[in-house]
C-alpha cells in the first residue's frame, strides 16, 4: 500500500502550543477569562490607513491576479524602504512579494536547497524554520546558543559547525523566542564567514521595526548575496493579510521568478494594495507610537518577571517576546504552562516549541497584550507560583 | 562555491506565455489594442456579495490569523457544498482552506510525495502540476493522451504506465488546456484502478461549476481516499483573493494540519470571510448567469474556430479553454502565437506550455473575454490566416 504519508512528515511536528491554545479556547467557551501571552500576534488592529487602502481596492471590484513577483509599485516601495531605513540600495528586481514570511521561506529554500543539504540554525529558534528545511528534504543542524552570544550564532560557532553537507546558515535578529539581536559587528562577521565557506546566508528580519534599544541592521548592509525574509505581519500590523517579501541575490532572481509563478501564482491583490499604504509618513508615525507602546510593555513585563523569580539571561531588545528561565519553579515547562492555564487562565508557550536545548526550563511570554491585561496575568502568575 | 540555485530549478521552467504576456503589455503601453485570450482569468469582477463581505470584515479592522486549516465556518460550508452538489458527505475535518489551489497542491504533494516518487499526469496538462512535483524532488510521468480518451488518463493507460516508483495519478476534469471532462464511468474506473495499485489519486477540480453539458462529478463520489483540489478562483470569480481548498483522506488529516501550520500559518482572513459569502442562493444565481454566459462564449468561439479551419478533436465541456489544432496553418504554434500578437494584437497561449505531445500543433484560446471582444479577435485572426 503506497498511499501513505510522506516520510518528511515524521519529522514535522505540530506546535506544542496548539494543544494549549485549543484548551484555552475551550476554557473560554466555558466562560473562563483567559489572558493570551502565547501567540505571536499583537492585540493591535491593522492601521486604519492600510485598512482603508484595502477597502478602496475592493470597492473597485478588480481583485485580479498581479504579477507573480508582486505589484511593481510595491516591489519598488520595499526597495525604497531599504534605502530609507538602512541606507542600502536594492534593485526592485531582487524583491519578491510573497504570501507572508512563510511564503518567503518557501521561496528561499525552494530555489536554493537540495535534498540532503544542511541549514544551520540556533537552538532555540522559531519551529517553522526547521520544518521548511524538512519540507525540501534538507536537514537542520541545530547549534545550541546561550547568553554568551545573545542567543545568536556567531562566526566562530558557524566555522566550528560547518560540514560538507552544509548549505547555509539562518540567523533571525531579533530572535523568536528570545527577542535578542545580533550586534552589528558580529552580524558582519557571521555573514562574511558564511560567504567565505561558500554558503547561503538566510536572514530572518521579520521583527525589524520592533526594536527598542540599538538600531537594527539588515543583512543587506553587509552583503548583496544574502537572502532576506521580511513581512508586513508584525511591525506593520498585517498578520491576517498574508503579505511578506523575500530579497534574493542577483543569481537567484530568475529562479525565484519561475518558482513564484508556480507556487503562488500571485500574492493576494487586496493585501498588496493595502501594504502599499504602509509607507506613508502618517502610517509610519502610527507604527512608531505602537513601537513605543511595545517598548513600555517589554520593560513592564521584563521587570515583573525578574521580580517574580524568573531568570532572563539577556534583556530582549526586539520582537515582542521574553524567553524566561523558569527553573526556579519547575523542570518541566510544558506542565508548568498547562497548569498555569488550567489554574489561572494565563496562556504561555513552553520552551519545547523552540528546540531541545534547556527547553524544559524555559517559557516564552509574548507581550502582545496590554499592560492592564499583563498586570492581571502577573497577579495570577504570582498566585500560581505561591501555591 | 555552494551558493548556487537548487538542482530542482533546472527542471522548472517559466511559462512560455509569460514572454508573450510581457510583449503584449509592452504593445499596450505603446498604444496598441490587445485582445487577451491567453490568461486563465475571466473578465468578470468578483461578485458584489463577496466583495461586500470582504469589505465588511475589513471595516472591523480585525484581520487576524485564523486557524491554519481555515475558519471552521468556511470548512463546514465547503463540506455542505459537496452534499448539495454531489450528494456526498465530507467531514469538515478533511477540508483544508489554502492560499488558492496552488496552496492546495503544495499541501497535497508535501504530505504525500517522497523524493524520487512518480506522479502520472496527462500530456497535455497544466504546467504547474509537474513543477509542484519537482519542487518536492519527485518526478512526473507524462502519458500522451488524445481525443480517444477525451484527453484524459484512463484506467487502462494508468495500468499500462504504472511503475515501481509510481506514487499516484493526477486527473484534472475539466482539463486545462483542453476543457474536456472524464466521463463518470471512466472516472470511477480510473480511481478504482489507482487504489488497486495502492496509489494516491489527486483530483484537480478547480474548474468545477464551469461545466456546460454533462454534470461534473467529484472524485469524492467514488472514494474517500482521493485528494481533491479546488478553488474559489475560477467558478466563484475570486482569482486575486487567493483562496482555495484541499480535501484529504482521513489518514492524511493530521499531516495536513501540521504542514498547513508551518507553510501557510493561515489563508488570508479577509479572503476567507469573503469566500464564505459565496454560497448564498443569490450569489449562486449570479454565478449561474455567468456560467450561461461562458457557455455562449464557448459555443461562439468553438464554431468560429472550426469555421476558420482549426481542428478541435473534442468539443470542450468545461473550464474556459479551447485547445485548437493549428496544423493547417503552422507547425510551430509558438511562432504562430508570436506573429499573431505582433501583427494583429491577439494574445493566445502556445501548446508548448502544456507539454510536448503535439504541442507545436496546438494553441490554447481562453474565452475569458466578451463575445464582442472575441468577435473582434476572430476578425483579426481571419485576416492573419489569409495573409
Amino acid at each position: 500500500m503506497k498511499q501513505q504519508v510522506a516520510d518528511r512528515m515524521q519529522g514535522i511536528s505540530a506546535f506544542y502550543v496548539m494543544e494549549l491554545l485549543q484548551r484555552a479556547k475551550q476554557l473560554e467557551r466555558e466562560g473562563r477569562d483567559i489572558i493570551h501571552m502565547e501567540i505571536g500576534e499583537p492585540d493591535f488592529q491593522t492601521p486604519q490607513a492600510v485598512i482603508d487602502a484595502g477597502r478602496a481596492l475592493l470597492k473597485t471590484g478588480e481583485v485580479k491576479y498581479t504579477a507573480a513577483a508582486g505589484m511593481p509599485e510595491l516591489r519598488s516601495s520595499i526597495a525604497d524602504y531599504y534605502q530609507q531605513q538602512y541606507g542600502v540600495t536594492v534593485d526592485p528586481r531582487r524583491v519578491f512579494v510573497t504570501p507572508g514570511a512563510t511564503g518567503a521561506f518557501l521561496l528561499a529554500f525552494g530555489i536554493s536547497l537540495n535534498p540532503g543539504e544542511q541549514v544551520m540554525m540556533s537552538d532555540p529558534c522559531y519551529p517553522c524554520n526547521d520544518n521548511f528545511v524538512r519540507l525540501f528534504n534538507g536537514h537542520t543542524h541545530f547549534v545550541n546558543v546561550d547568553a554568551s552570544t545573545q542567543y545568536q550564532l556567531s562566526a566562530d560557532l558557524i566555522a566550528k559547525n560547518w560540514y560538507l553537507a552544509s548549505k547555509g546558515v539562518l540567523i533571525a535578529s531579533p530572535s523568536n523566542p528570545t527577542g535578542t539581536l545580533i550586534n552589528r559587528e558580529d552580524f558582519h562577521k557571521a555573514i562574511t564567514q558564511v560567504h567565505q565557506l561558500g554558503g547561503c546566508f538566510y536572514s530572518d528580519e521579520i521583527y525589524h521595526g520592533l526594536i527598542y534599544d540599538q538600531p537594527a541592521v539588515s543583512a543587506l548592509v553587509f552583503s548583496d548575496e544574502a537572502f532576506v525574509i521580511n513581512s508586513f505581519s508584525k511591525f506593520f500590523g498585517m498578520t491576517g493579510w498574508r503579505v511578506g517579501w523575500l530579497v534574493v541575490p542577483d543569481a537567484f532572481v530568475e529562479a525565484a521568478e519561475k518558482l513564484a509563478q508556480n507556487i503562488f501564482i500571485s500574492t493576494p491583490t487586496h493585501s498588496q494594495y493595502a501594504a502599499l499604504a504602509s509607507f506613508t509618513p502618517e502610517n509610519m508615525a502610527e507604527l512608531e507610537r505602537r513601537r513605543i507602546e511595545f517598548k513600555a510593555r517589554r520593560d513592564f513585563l521584563y521587570e515583573n518577571l525578574l521580580r517574580l523569580g524568573f531568570k532572563i539571561a539577556c534583556k530582549p531588545e526586539g520582537a515582542f517576546y521574553i524567553y524566561a528561565d523558569c527553573s526556579a519553579f519547575t523542570d518541566n515547562s510544558f506542565e508548568f504552562a498547562r497548569a498555569l492555564l488550567e489554574q489561572e487562565g494565563v496562556a504561555v508557550t513552553p520552551g519545547r516549541d523552540f528546540g531541545l536545548y534547556l527547553a524544559d526550563q524555559h517559557i516564552r511570554f509574548a507581550y502582545t497584550a496590554s499592560i492592564d491585561r499583563m498586570s492581571a496575568a502577573l497577579t495570577r502568575l504570582e498566585r500560581f507560583l505561591c501555591r
